[in-house]
């Protein structure tokens, strides 16, 4: 057991005895050397952060870090911080396998040459920094499993919201309360997008073409706009929150193609902005549960409506931010660049500082990458969870069109908090919006679906849930 | 060393050896026993924190904790929530010196008798955890040394900014960044007496005497207004940042007891919101530098005129927001309750969690509680410190005055970015508002005693700094 030397803190580098430390890590180590897979856009992040702050680091962990090689797709290829050529090689296992690399970081992303990079290196014993959201969200359950197996720790900080310290935070410093209510804009992207309709009326194709432009979308948007990249990551954070296992197909996802800038204006004249969120909550207890231990959680991605005084209606451009509610702690709030390769290193450098730390003393398993606490737990289907809803419809302007909406509506026990009938428009069909109460995503389905039957109604109604976070 | 046993995360309690661990707690522990000094607020609702998620916890870290007893004041007081009679005792040396205790948690508050009760601990080899900010912001140095020298760690994430895990992220999260910048909201009273005051338009006083009757403010409220509890923070956070540290005497405080909700609605028209800020800033170096290797740090309190398109104006009511300025991670904020029973209670689990792990891992000075990374640096006089300025005047409404006024700020070489003499006040006497670009502080005051000695110019000029964020 290394003895807690007053000084230590100092940077005076002895060698470190690290008997917990399995294989090629036991015996004396001067360094903690990393071998990293991907060099790309988070690769080369990562090595420009270590080169600009490695010796600050150093200091303050009490260890230096070193990255020793940098496998790659290909040697030459354009990178937005340059490598050094004698740090990279295009040979992967020969980076896992080397026994002077006692970190191995998966930067390369995808979920099928990643998983085997990660299954590799846990499997040798050895710690596995990953952005990968989409391997965790995908194998994160056998990673785990497969880390504990082999006493090496997988650290993931970087895999949802960039530099955003959500993970450790969900972890570490909220590790004794329950998380009632997560609430997340976790893709950067289509904040950027909704920003920039709210700010200027403009249309979601004519924002995506101009995001593309600048680099803020990729060529093909679906993994952005239609929400996956942020059910990955909603996927990660509920299943640290509630202890059991999130599969994606058990996420509810809708994405951001189908709002209107007409959407938009209304809901901001109701005093809402729109933002895409991923929501995990726990639900009450039903009346009659057949699970009365276990907790049922909602978990999805979707467009919604909240309040504009709302701290989260505040977030805008790609910036991300999680709001989190404990029972013990309330309300919270983290805010930061959700993406890039900077705020992703940062979040790098972190799962490599604790990486080392937990070489130095031995400590593989101190705070578990995932812990089932909450076993019991399951996931409800959308239908069940209640929500409220905008609603905007085009119908003819006619007597009688309220009444066989409004009957529809009822006969799904949906209250009607509010209509609007915008001036301003004219000819036959005329949008109205409607403001509805609390009300099962299951009965307003149905309701929609009549209601759409209608001959007074033109095309499809348009329904955005509205989130008040009670 | 213990062993990671890959189920150990499930709850399953056996004994754990603790090899590392010093004096009472060598050999085998069930379970992590707390003692406890203080149970008052913060105290009780730690007690209510775990009675409530103990088991949740203990599943999470794998090992169980339990308060084993509570040394208050006086038996029979008063508590927001009870805390069972057979835990009490008035004999705080038993609970700090008694071997089944392994850690000490220390809420008593003050300078004093909480110095000695921690001194007492650290000096047994027990980690210790405290919400003290008065104590650490007076002792933090003496104290931090002397738990390196006897291997226990000091704990103390509720110290600052109540559920917002800002000391976590700043030691860990944020470890592999230099910290630029970081702009607090850390005095909940102040925010809520600012919030109402721009909601209403209502006066300091007003407010002040309706946030007691409401307890949202002292009977004694200076250690708030006046900007005293702020710097207390501020100067752990500026230490924690920059590892040299921070005394309190060098951290220039303003308080919000002289701002009028005229200014802030001079403010809120030129599209700012007035916030008592803790501003910690890495200031360029000087062109001739006499310690080129040597940090300057403006560390200060004040209240500023910040964007209202700021993410930390919506910041409103008794909550808290950090705004974090890494030189890799780039702009965050962190946001939520900066004090009360429940979220300081959860900053204490957090920390009795990590002092948890670090008994059972015997891994005492894994994180330590205060690294001096930046030796060289210093906190920089505010005369050094360049703003903007905010500043009012009532002037007689005559020819020349502006000029007058004009020449004052020429003569210090400070530029005016705008005039704004509201219409609507009539009478002999105006106000005028000026907007002031980037100056030294020295020359602003130099200045502001000119002009305040101007003959058309009645009453103190009031001066608010501008913060930009830039």
């Amino acid at each position: 057991m290394l003895r807690c030397d007053p000084n230590w803190g100092w940077g005076a580098q002895k060698a470190l005895s690290v008997p917990g430390a399995r294989g090629s890590l036991r015996g004396f180590m001067d360094s903690v050397n990393i071998g990293m897979i991907g060099g790309g856009t988070v690769g080369s992040g990562v090595v420009h952060a270590l080169q600009q702050n490695a010796a600050l680091l150093s200091s303050r962990i009490g260890i230096p870090l070193a990255i020793r090689r940098v496998a790659v797709k290909a040697l030459d290829e354009p990178r937005p911080y340059p490598i050094k050529k004698s740090l990279l090689t295009t040979d992967w296992q020969q980076v896992v396998h080397d026994p002077q690399h006692h970190v191995i970081v998966e930067l390369v992303g995808g979920t099928t040459l990643a998983k085997t990079i990660v299954l590799t290196a846990l499997k040798l014993g050895k710690p596995v920094v990953t952005a990968n959201k989409a391997l965790l969200s995908a194998h994160g359950e056998e990673l785990f499993a497969t880390a504990a197996r082999h006493g090496a720790n997988l650290y993931y900080e970087a895999s949802v919201a960039g530099g955003i310290p959500i993970i450790k935070t969900l972890r570490e410093a909220f590790v004794g309360n329950r998380i009632t209510h997560l609430y997340g804009i976790v893709n950067g992207t289509c904040n950027y997008i909704l920003t920039r309709m709210t700010a200027e009326g403009a249309g979601f194709a004519d924002v995506l073409a101009d995001a593309q432009r600048l680099g803020y979308a990729e060529a093909e948007p679906s993994l952005d706009v239609d929400g996956f990249d942020a059910q990955h990551k909603v996927g990660i954070l509920a299943s640290l929150a509630h202890g059991f296992w999130v599969k994606p197909a058990q996420i509810h996802v809708e994405g951001i193609r189908h709002l209107t800038a007409l959407d938009i204006q209304f809901a901001a004249r109701l005093g809402y902005a729109i933002k895409l969120l991923g929501i995990i909550k726990r639900l009450p207890a039903p009346a009659r549960s057949k699970t009365p231990n276990g907790a049922r959680i909602q978990v999805s991605v979707y467009p919604a409506l909240i309040p504009q005084s709302h701290v989260l209606a505040s977030v805008s451009g790609v910036f991300n931010a999680v709001f989190v509610r404990g029972d013990i702690v309330g309300d919270t709030l983290f805010y930061g660049r959700g993406a890039g390769k900077d705020a992703t290193a940062s979040a790098v450098l972190s799962d490599l500082a604790d990486a080392a730390l937990d070489l130095k003393f031995g400590t593989a398993g101190r705070v578990p990458p995932f812990v089932p606490h909450e076993r019991a737990g399951a996931v409800a289907p959308l239908a069940e969870v209640h929500t409220r809803y905008f609603v905007r419809l085009n119908v003819v302007d006619q007597p009688g069109v309220m009444a066989a909406v409004a009957q529809r509506l009822a006969a799904q026990q949906i209250g009607i908090s509010s209509i609007i009938q915008p001036e301003g428009h004219e000819g036959d069909v005329v949008p109205i919006i409607l403001m509805l109460h609390d009300a099962s995503n299951r009965a307003m389905s149905r309701a929609l679906a009549q209601i759409s039957r209608l001959r007074v109604v033109k095309g499809a109604p348009v329904m955005i849930r509205v989130e008040n976070f009670a």
